[in-house]
């Protein structure tokens, strides 16, 4: 191959543009969000290319890899390795080896999908497949014990964790929130889900107890978002912007709280647990 | 199944929400934005389930089988059958009939795929396989024939299509504007190419000549829908919101002129033709 390797990214590129406003045009430099295809190789054998802020990606590999159940947990990858690759079409691949057992799972679960192509919903071509009868996260009374302001908190302190989203206007933001609502950790991409992924990886790599947090996401609630996070025990899940009828059907259904439309100043309660 | 056949649904259902604002709580009737699985089925095989707003389906389902290359054109498309079946999982099936050469490729397709499960980008799972390289959409000179105050206009005139998003807060809107800007069609959904590709069927069903317009969208500008609107000859994408790298990439790529922040009062250029 001809591509140059290249080493971390920053996520966001320097970018001419013309701004017009009014009848003026005015030349200047701006900044875009990273967007690269990022390959996720198991055990030598890819398995997606997601569309991906190339940075942090141990951690997306990792919370992808736990997210879409293909480990059961982050002990059982064994070894991880990105490489940056540059060239006309910059792009990333991350090798994965994880444990023998859930090789063979994916395996199994590749050769009951043989001959199909997904789409849309993970590698999932017909509705019987779709996972949406999801186990109840534990209630090991974190709700109760969440602070009243917890919520407000956040909002108030996101800002400023979204360093990229300030210098481009276009990523979206994860963060992971104790009971008084301070943020521990955050994350940005241009893709919501690839943000939860890498907030989740990276709670995993750190061995943070799921179970005693939030999430709070610059974003919608959809589908995928609520279910990634129930598979990973979190009780509750907040959205600065809507939520999707899925998102609080499954939310009701895996026992974790759904707030949305969360500001310094309010929030609204989808009442799902 | 025990499920009951049900007819076109709005878009949008009621919801019981608990309002938190400062101290204060109201519960109050909300309407958040429909998410369902749509099978989309060609010939008798299941192809894939998007997460999608259920009306609209027959535009949603052309457009999805002309931006992802499936078709052609909407002429090889025979026949169009809707089926909503509520329950505790409410979810559609179209079932599209093509004609035979465009089976026979998507079965080679899939036979190129076989044993392999896709994910992020539609049933992709290596980088060798990602479309990077798009034909160039033909120039008609309708980007010199735009008016100066096109791309205003649109943008004052889209809120007033946007009925469910105005009612949930949570859908994205995708439009489709002639040459002075006035908006001609526009679809909402929870998911922003699954807007663009309702609007792109709409516009093969009324034969509209997409050389001739160009679309503006509610949301970023990723990739994707970058390559949706090239796929079908769009001269120019303009989004309310930013770009990212890959999405500027594509569009200079293809010859698609990008817009993007587009306000009444101003939008930013990115250089692209």
């Amino acid at each position: 191959m001809n591509e140059l390797e290249t080493g971390e990214q920053s996520g966001i590129v320097e970018q001419a543009v013309r701004r017009h406003r009014g009848g003026a045009v005015e030349s200047v430099a701006d900044h875009v969000g990273q967007e690269w295809p990022v390959a996720l190789v198991f055990n030598g054998i890819s398995h997606a290319v997601m569309m991906c802020t190339p940075r942090d990606l141990e951690e997306f590999a990792v919370g992808f890899a736990i997210s879409e159940g293909i480990v059961e947990r982050g002990a059982h990858i064994q070894d991880i390795e990105v490489e940056f690759r540059d060239g006309k079409l910059p792009h990333a691949e991350v090798q994965l080896t994880v444990v023998q057992q859930a090789f063979v799972a994916l395996k199994e679960k590749r050769r009951a999908l043989s001959g199909r192509t997904g789409c849309g919903v993970c590698g999932i071509e017909s509705i019987d497949l779709l996972d949406l009868a999801p186990e109840r996260v534990p209630d090991t009374g974190f709700l109760q014990r969440l602070a009243p302001d917890a919520i407000a908190g956040a909002a108030k302190e996101l800002p400023a964790h979204q360093a990229l989203t300030k210098m481009t206007g276009g990523l979206h933001a994860a963060a992971w929130c104790d009971a008084t609502g301070a943020i521990q950790y955050a994350f940005e991409d241009v893709g919501r889900h690839n943000a939860l992924d890498k907030l989740i990886g990276r709670l995993s790599l750190d061995r943070v107890d799921t179970k005693e947090g939030f999430v709070f996401l610059s974003s919608r609630a959809s589908y995928e978002l609520v279910r990634k996070a129930a598979r990973v025990d979190i009780p509750m899940v907040a959205t600065i912007s809507a939520p999707s009828s899925l998102a609080i059907t499954i939310a009701r259904e895996a026992g974790v709280r759904l707030v949305s439309f969360c500001r310094e100043a309010g929030y609204v309660d989808y009442d799902t647990v």
